[in-house]
């Protein structure tokens, strides 16, 4: 009986290995590949996405994929030199938030780009909307990995930390051993003591911040990017006066490429006959 | 006759003199300061404009004028210690472009600023659209004076420069002299030769830069701020395609600053009778 039910469940096994594989066999093209990640994002679907093919034949056969923050044009190259040539990236392509490119027809830039692009049969995807979507949010979990922090968190939320007690400086110490490149933009009194952090990825907007802000489970917030006229004012009257408040923007790449990190072993976990590689973009900019 | 032409003429400065101090006397109110600057910038009319009294009563009597960057709390302060009443901003005071509070209704920042404004009786205005519609631009020329640039003008354009050949290396350690607080974001070959530079204010925008960049005029924008993922990703695309360009964001502050310093000094040329002072507000970030 015992020897009947470990065959029966070493058939289950092996049968649900082969609808993986099966599921793998059928993951060819760029679009089928895109159609599977989102199915495994367990997202309802996202009215008016940006997560769509940018550029590139959605029937394309996948020989490998990258994942990354930015499609740059050093990401494309490193791309095709791997033989890889679906490129899935967080942010846009081609330098806004919808990627539309009328107002680039007579760029050189653009058009240098987008030729390369073509000339390679690259596609390029780009996975933002739903990536958030994951449960936990992949971006955040990749962060919170990378920064060995899950051991901070209260077990439901991969973005709100209590951590020993510690003074902005020394959290800004911290985070500089992770993240080298280039300066955080940074508010607060160095010597302010904190335990609570919640870190907010990307460019979410300033109404999201000052909501996180106003949290008194919250002393510092670990950003992404903002416009300067709007979070960075706040937080600047909120210390002078006497609140115990700090911000820590690390730089948008720098924010959410350890999610992107994340994201290619997440993928491995059942994409399992398609090479894939994370390439970092790193941030766009040093700092002087 | 020369003598009689003597004496008209000194009759009619006295009487133009007079008439503007009788202009003075009568500036007297927030409004009719305000009324006065706008019609000195001889702009036409701006629609919907941001240029408007963002707290205290238009009646008030003005004691002293401070011009600034930003309204923050210790400009407030300083404002209020120098007997100065009135406060022209060249940004919002409430953390957003058009100043809305609704979201602020219950937030202890927003509210004890407000508190301090309303206790104190001072009256906030924003001069940015006229500011930037006076012929030339007076943030631009501030900047142009705060460099001492305006050698390197062809005289038709505060923003354009064309100085003797330099490296951007050479370009950043220069402007860091001048503007030594917190570090620049800086995209570009360090050792690019260059010779032409403009000078791009503020947030103006990415289609703004991209026209900037797109010119061949152009080797080097110096900019304020932009969403990372916007000029920044579209210099770095640039870069790596071998195009002689790059670009310097100071930061938003440092960007305008300036100007609103030299608003000051354009101020005590038309109203005589109020004393004026430019307070810093200073960037509201360190780098790390």
């Amino acid at each position: 009986m015992k020897k009947t039910t470990s065959v029966l469940i070493c058939f289950l096994i092996l049968a649900f290995t082969g609808i993986i594989s099966g599921q793998n066999t059928k993951v060819n093209t760029a679009a089928s590949v895109i159609e599977t990640i989102i199915k495994q994002t367990k997202s309802e679907p996202v009215p008016n996405t940006v997560d769509v093919i940018k550029a590139g034949d959605p029937l394309t056969p996948v020989k490998g994929i990258v994942t990354t923050m930015f499609a740059t044009m050093d990401v494309l190259k490193k791309a095709v030199a791997m033989n890889c040539n679906l490129i899935i990236a967080h942010e846009p392509v081609f330098y806004n938030h919808r990627d539309e490119i009328q107002q680039f027809q007579n760029d050189p830039v653009y058009l240098e780009k987008k030729r390369y692009i073509d000339e390679h049969k690259l596609v390029i995807w780009r996975f933002h909307d739903y990536i958030h979507r994951i449960q936990p949010d992949a971006i955040d979990y990749g962060m919170a990995l990378k920064l060995d922090w899950l051991k901070y968190t209260d077990g439901t939320s991969v973005e709100r930390f209590v951590m020993p007690e510690t003074t902005l400086k020394e959290l800004t110490i911290t985070l500089k051993k992770v993240f080298p490149v280039n300066a955080f933009n940074i508010i607060g009194d160095p010597e302010m003591k904190l335990t609570k952090v919640v870190f907010s990825a990307g460019a979410p907007g300033s109404i999201y911040h000052f909501r996180l802000l106003e949290d008194d489970n919250v002393e510092v917030v670990i950003a992404g990017e903002v416009p300067q006229w709007e979070t960075y004012e706040y937080v600047r009257d909120a210390v002078s006066q006497g609140r115990k408040k700090a911000i820590i923007f690390l730089g948008h790449v720098t924010s959410e490429e350890p999610g992107m990190e994340y994201c290619a072993q997440w993928l491995k976990g059942f994409i399992k006959d398609i090479p894939i590689h994370f390439v970092e973009s790193g941030p766009s900019y040093r700092t002087y």
